[in-house]
């Protein structure tokens, strides 16, 4: 096959990180067979370096024209504590979720049975954790109107939510659903938000499509919780953007497996592969960034962005391989030796 | 001195809970030589069952009298499945707090040395922990202007910040600071929401104010992962009404005492003391409930709203004693023998 993939590298360990995902896919093509273009295009603060926009048009061309976008990371630290910076990385991903129409973030959290004891949680908390959220992505208070009034004292931020954004989020979560164990939780806070009393009625009002799913709704604040508690308990979640932002990262911590743990945004137009893990400014350039959540990332792309089933088992088994025989960057290697980005990112391609 | 308590016992085992604190109290008042008023008023569910109100006027009227509230439970599962429900018992809750002008939910986080093998997170992630997390409570998303358009099919939720109400929150965060280890983190989510910008750059600006505190700026994402990776890195957290919504939840799992866990509400007004559990309708009425967290609660007002030191020491130092000697309730006990609801406060009272 031929495959167009646009290189969002961005910021901090972004770079590192995909150039090693790079290797994989190379190696993946030769013994597969297919034909790779990549087109590389800037975004975040990189991109603001170079023309004052997180996400220039120019960028957005190159992932329409793509089959799949593989990300990286965004944000330097220059722009964190700067209430006023009135151009932010992080604006660059929100617009790019919004005119790729990225609608759904799917955020699976497992375990690697050797990496279960790195998890802060006891193991016989965390075993057999395999669930996924699925987290709104173009709507609710992060695209709502907002501002200041009173010559700047007080400020505003609005969350909206229509029916049919609900539904096409809830659709995919039911669907996602009968693949699995048919179990599906809307997370919402419905004792207090209309928006959340929308999303519950209308995920009610769907039920009955789907007559084998079982679906509970639980307030955010309660999931919260049990995510520690009993993150095993949990199969799929449903969730509005703002409650899934703090969730997806709630959760990638109870594995163990943060720096492992992929997600794809999928959407109207090109859907965007991505490590759930931030630019990680302190290790810039160290070669101790861990790269297999992008290329777990590039195997999601694989199967579900080209439906290439075997593709994508390969990268998850040498990345198995890789975890079996130790070949992994210093947040993963305890008292062994650890590998460099670099070195992980040559192994993996040699083996594939 | 002459005491004026309102209890507001709520729903489910929220009055079983409350009639263990008031043993301990009235204990107290023998000891230390306290006369103590009580008035009951009715609140939540309960109260929407007597008049069709969940905060009725004279319930109001009780709590202004006062000069603490000892608040037990509300929530009923009747109404939680039920987006369409026009009164719901929260909405008390939420009436309850504006209308006693209750802006600031303390919620300490400890750990029990007896305890700490109850938590879901490993021992050495937990060892020491001791956070408070100040909830702004009476602004934000919560009480914004929200509503439906479209025939219904799109709903929309507010959240405005005034300087004055971030302020008001923070400058009790600081003096708390002062009192521990300087240290305050303020929890926004400042690379998105306007709120958020306005909270960090009030927060910003009173730092000079209080040159011995280190202040840091965490996005709630974040904060909701290391809560779960080093709840001990923290000290006093400061966030608005949502974030402080979901991230106080979270954090009283991680102690693995929840069923102890006190809080306050400091206000204009009356002060309210609750535990942070709800209203667990399941075990209703059996005489199974955990009355540390309420009878911890009893010891905050003893200390803050009285200025009684003494007291809420010799409280401390009761639950201590019955910990240590295991007259808990099963959900402490383990394989050892479980006292009743009932049994736990009598014995309190007697050690008094
Ligand atoms: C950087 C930030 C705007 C972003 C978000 O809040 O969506 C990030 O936290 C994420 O989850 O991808
Ligand atoms: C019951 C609900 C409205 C309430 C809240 O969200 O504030 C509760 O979760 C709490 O934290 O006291």
């Amino acid at each position: 096959m031929k495959l167009n993939i646009a290189l969002l590298a961005g910021d901090g360990i972004g770079p590192e990180v995909v150039n090693q995902a790079v290797k994989v896919i190379d190696a993946i093509a030769v013994k597969f067979n297919h034909e790779i273009n990549y087109t590389s295009a800037l975004t975040g603060a990189c991109a603001i370096d170079d023309c004052g926009e997180p996400y220039p048009d120019s960028t957005h061309e190159v992932c329409l024209a793509a089959d799949a976008v593989l990300f990286g990371a965004i944000g330097h630290p220059k722009y964190d504590n700067d209430p006023k910076a009135t151009v932010r990385p992080e604006q660059g991903l929100l617009k790019m979720r919004q005119k790729l129409g990225l609608f759904a973030n799917v955020r699976p959290t497992f375990t690697f049975p050797s990496l279960i004891d790195n998890s802060p949680l006891k193991r016989e908390r965390i075993e057999g954790t395999d669930l996924i959220i699925l987290r709104e992505l173009t709507g609710g208070i992060y695209f709502g109107e907002r501002g200041r009034k009173d010559g700047g004292d007080t400020a505003f931020d609005t969350c909206t939510y229509t029916r049919a954004e609900i539904q096409r989020l809830a659709k995919m979560g039911f669907e996602i659903a009968m693949t699995r164990s048919k179990k599906l939780c809307c997370v919402d806070k419905a004792n207090v938000l209309e928006t959340s009393r929308l999303w519950r009625e209308t995920v009610q009002d769907m039920e009955k499509d789907y007559p084998e799913v079982t679906v509970s709704y639980e307030f955010v604040d309660a999931v919260a919780m049990r995510l520690v508690q009993w993150p095993n308990s949990y199969d799929v979640l449903i969730t509005e953007n703002l409650f899934g932002d703090i969730l997806t990262d709630e959760a990638s911590v109870i594995s163990g497996s943060m720096g492992l743990m992929p997600s794809a945004s999928k959407g109207l137009h090109t859907s965007l592969y991505e490590p759930i893990h931030g630019s990680y400014p302190q290790a810039t350039g160290k070669d101790i960034a861990n790269p297999l959540a992008t290329v777990l990332s590039a195997a999601m792309m694989f199967e579900d962005a080209f439906g290439l089933q075997a593709e994508a088992d390969a990268i998850r088994e040498v990345v198995n391989k890789s975890l079996a025989e130790g070949i992994v960057t210093e947040d993963l290697s305890g008292k062994n030796k650890a590998y460099g980005t670099n070195a992980v990112g040559d192994w993996l391609a040699k083996n594939i």
